[in-house]
């Protein structure tokens, strides 16, 4: 079981990321903003399925429905992001204050509410980072395939790391894995990638890039897995979801890159 | 004990709406955008302590100056929204992420979470339509008095309509007072304010906007007013604060203008 396990990670990593490569590396634009889309919808509905349970079809439709418009509206007119936060809030309250029936879950359906209102943010917020500046930077391939292998090689570096230095437990409650070692490594690791990339295929980054973006990712990743983790111990779930054969689901492939991708937007886009 | 009341409600109308209308018809902006951030600040003190309820400083603290940063960073730069909202959802996480010790309470860190997350763009995002619109359009003070004053007339008009010919519950678990008789006259009262303000002090509004406006806030209005109900009820409270004597709290009284603000701003900014 465990080795077909494996083959399956294998056999649809070998699928999914030279198709992700091929979109990311693709002149037109909308290729990988369509991904990023789907993405957020698929994401959307585990995040639905995991903090709102089973039942209540009517918020989590309207959590995917409303937070995947966000994100392409976003991704369209990012400039009118106030506007879509505005109209994605009155809309779920709308939802929320006409669908509802039953005085006993009054406390329940307002914390929905607010889980679902979190949702269209977390995922639908932070997604758009990665094809907005795929689409606006003059290198936006190489900015989304700095931030996705960065993500990748500080959590690599840090399971590394973990497994032969670790000895203090970062965060046991939420993931009983992680330690304050394999946090560092994977910072240092996650920043050393950084350099390689500057002085190999993206010469345009500074040293400050490397080492800002490199220190980013090894906070902001790790925080974007331990905040998925929490919503998963939560509802008590071990995985997001089943959607990829072998990785479990889609929120847990991106959760960590979620973060970083809105760091790297942030930063290539207005704070460089 | 009851008149002694109403004097106080009339008293601290008396010195506050002079003051608010001055600051309305100032020629420079920022004395609305202070008291406009000031609200948010407070009422995001009282939805904190109601979701939050007690103890729990630091997320309260962190809600409360997440919530009103987004505000008055998304008021200074509007266009920039979608990097606020990003940075407050990845900062509240890092707060909670970091200042989590607790396994047992896993569940409550996390919809605590999702409500501090909520009340950011419920009131630091929606707040901000008043004071943009203040700013930026030619006719500023008129959109913003017609935004209030048609929350208030929606409001007052359901009242009355409502405690002569109600008969039939709107939500009867989460505001018992509210009929559909009275949302109904609320609404053609909002909409005969709107003419009347169309015909007398804002000529420059159209027939066609004076119906959309007159009838989009007899809808959200009663929302906001609901949707601020219910989070009352669910931490089962009366009034969401103590802050204006007489009239409960901030929160009570900005509910239905949150919605109806928001509205009158991306109407009048971007659909008009």
């Amino acid at each position: 079981l465990a080795s077909s396990n494996l083959l399956l990670r294998i056999l649809s990593a070998a699928v999914g990321l030279p198709l992700l490569a091929l979109l990311v590396f693709w002149r037109e634009p909308w290729g990988f903003a369509a991904v990023s889309l789907l993405a957020a919808a698929l994401a959307l509905v585990e995040y639905g399925a995991l903090t709102l349970g089973p039942g209540h079809r009517g918020p989590r439709a309207a959590l995917v429905v409303i937070g995947t418009a966000f994100a392409a509206a976003s991704y369209l007119r990012p400039q009118m992001a106030l506007l879509w936060a505005m109209a994605a809030l009155v809309l779920l309250s709308l939802a929320v204050v006409l669908g509802h029936r039953d005085l006993a879950d009054l406390p329940q359906a307002t914390h929905r509410l607010a889980l679902a209102g979190f949702g269209v943010i977390y995922v639908g917020g932070l997604v758009v980072g990665l094809p907005l500046m795929h689409r606006d930077l003059a290198d936006g391939s190489l900015w989304v395939t700095v931030a996705v292998a960065v993500t990748f090689a500080n959590d690599t570096g840090a399971y590394f790391v973990g497994r032969t230095l670790g000895r203090h437990k970062l965060a046991p409650d939420i993931s009983p894995g992680k330690t304050i070692e394999g946090a560092v490594g994977g910072l240092v690791v996650g920043v050393a990638f950084m350099f390689i990339a500057r002085a190999t295929f993206f010469p345009a980054l500074s040293a400050a890039d490397a080492a800002i973006i490199g220190v980013a990712a090894g906070v902001l990743g790790p925080t974007g897995d331990l905040l998925e983790s929490m919503l998963k111990r939560a509802a008590g779930a071990k995985d997001s979801g089943r959607l990829i054969p072998g990785h479990g689901g889609i929120l847990d492939r991106i959760d960590a890159v979620l973060f970083v991708g809105a760091f790297v937007y942030a930063y290539a886009v207005y704070l460089r």
